[in-house]
């Protein structure tokens, strides 16, 4: 594979290019790797930077036809947009988030828009590790939204957030004893509440789900990287096209704001530590998994569940017995 | 100093050996290390178990008052008490929660009460660490209730939550423009939310900020380890000593249908785990800390937070060149 001419291509956005290009990121071959990282590595100088936007959101809340709607509304600007997803299930379950681009037809049509479906390994840090350097192969093409779609399974959300510059989180309209409840941990991450369905009879549901939401994000703490009013709750309708434009105008308020006060390119240098750590963490890790201390690791943590050791004393035995070297 | 000794007074729940034993664990000498981990491994075997409980709460929502008084009120009932706490900020302040017993007299002369300050170490994790060990020193020396006090610095919630049966937030009641916003974060570990101050002029105040937080509690997923009902709010007042029993009611329920379903071993033993392989991670880290790759380390995460190099390949490089060994 010609590595400078995939280069070449990928930054004058052809297509093909810039999918075979996530096709090599999203390989397990350690050739692949290496070659994946010489890419990303010679990708680094473009000095492009989309806007990073993670969306969370359960089954049936209409995530597909919200992300149609409001990347509809973003390429009829101008803008264009690329949009990827992290579903760890997706390998196990046979399908796919964005793997059936039908159900968003328009926007895969669409000459601004590039849809690309979650990479298919069971494991949420793989996928999240090349989730975050296709979204930077997306940077480097010149997209101007990267949309990073996840189901919010398990700690999904949270490595979304962490390759995002801001983050989504749709909602249903709920009625007063069906309360979807949305997952702990949510609220420390989540920039704008989106309540979709706001249209015929749900309409007065989303306002108040909204009404609800907006009174449980005043109870928590303010951020330093939010401005005035935020994180905030919203009602918008996918269906309808309603509410898009402002949500749109919002996240740009926000962005602006956190872009002059230097939260932006403090939140991209922490996320660029935090993967590098994490790849450095993983990579001691397989060591680990591919050495005999791993049985011995798993053997110790039984003991330690069954209390027939404490932890402390199973750690030292660990370390001394099969870490030393 | 010797082990078999201290094992056996503090299985008598002699204080004074209970003192020295916590002074042990707490203490970062090598020789040390090895005598704590060799006295909790024999203490081990004690069998008892004590309701550990976690509490967080900020400067100003009356914690001390709260802890006195619902110290007393378990005291009353027969009860032994320890009262332990997590505050890495106390060896910088020079100050440290609890250190100042005046503020708790009564309960500190109580002689079915134990309490015992914040280890003074600035590091979390090593304040956690000791303090989980502090705690199974108490509850080998037979106390029934084990309060764990942590002021909600960083992390540390997180880290008292995982050493803890159950865990309680104490709130004062906010006004409708000075809400005082709980972290992010806390929603995800509390088992039950008190509105303390629920006196005087405070009264109605303090049923509003309950009434808030239910509902916002009820917007969150239900956790397979909750009955019906919980998490919940309740309001208290330390002052006047009300709603105590009523809130002791609640957290043994909540116990006891964890008990029966499963939930409270389950936790256990998931959070033995987990300290095991914290300790075999810190073990891991200070190994890194002390060899010339933590340099390395710490050069290439500059590189990458500036955006000289990628978060893969500064990470291949480290692990190459630096932990190949």
């Amino acid at each position: 594979m010609d590595i400078a001419q995939l280069h070449d291509k990928v930054l004058k956005q052809d297509r093909r290019a810039l999918a075979r290009a996530i096709t090599l990121v999203e390989s397990g071959r350690a050739d692949h790797r290496a070659l994946a990282s010489e890419l990303l590595e010679r990708l680094r100088g473009s000095g492009r930077q989309a806007l990073r936007i993670g969306l969370s959101g359960t089954p049936g809340v209409g995530k597909s036809t919200f992300i149609e709607s409001f990347g509809m509304t973003l390429t009829a600007k101008g803008l264009k947009v690329a949009v990827l997803a992290v579903d760890p299930s997706s390998a196990r379950s046979g399908g796919s988030i964005l793997g059936d681009k039908t159900r968003m037809e328009r926007l895969s049509r669409d000459p601004n828009a590039f849809i690309r479906p979650s990479p298919s390994q069971t494991h949420l840090g793989g996928v999240a590790r090349r989730t975050r350097e296709a979204v930077a192969l997306c940077e480097a093409a010149g997209f101007d939204v990267v949309l990073i779609e996840t189901v919010g399974v398990g700690q999904s959300e949270t490595v979304v957030a962490e390759m995002s510059d801001l983050f989504l989180l749709l909602l249903a309209p709920a009625g007063g004893d069906e309360l979807q409840g949305v997952k702990r941990g949510i609220m420390e991450i989540a920039d704008i509440i989106l309540v979709n369905k706001a249209d015929g009879d749900l309409k007065a549901a989303a306002m108040r789900t909204c009404a609800d939401y907006s009174g449980a994000l005043r109870l928590l703490r303010k951020r330093p990287q939010d401005p005035q009013g935020f994180p905030k709750a919203m009602t918008v309708s996918a269906l309808q096209e309603d509410g898009l434009e402002t949500s749109w105008g919002e996240m740009q308020a926000l962005t602006d704001w956190r872009r002059e006060n230097g939260h932006w390119d403090m939140r991209r240098a922490g996320q660029a530590r935090f993967w590098f750590e994490e790849e450095v963490r993983q990579g001691l890790l397989a060591r680990l998994h591919q050495s005999p201390a791993r049985e011995a690791m798993e053997s110790l943590a039984r003991d330690v569940e069954n209390g027939s050791t404490t932890p402390g004393k199973a750690a030292q035995r660990m370390l001394e017995e099969y870490l030393s070297r």
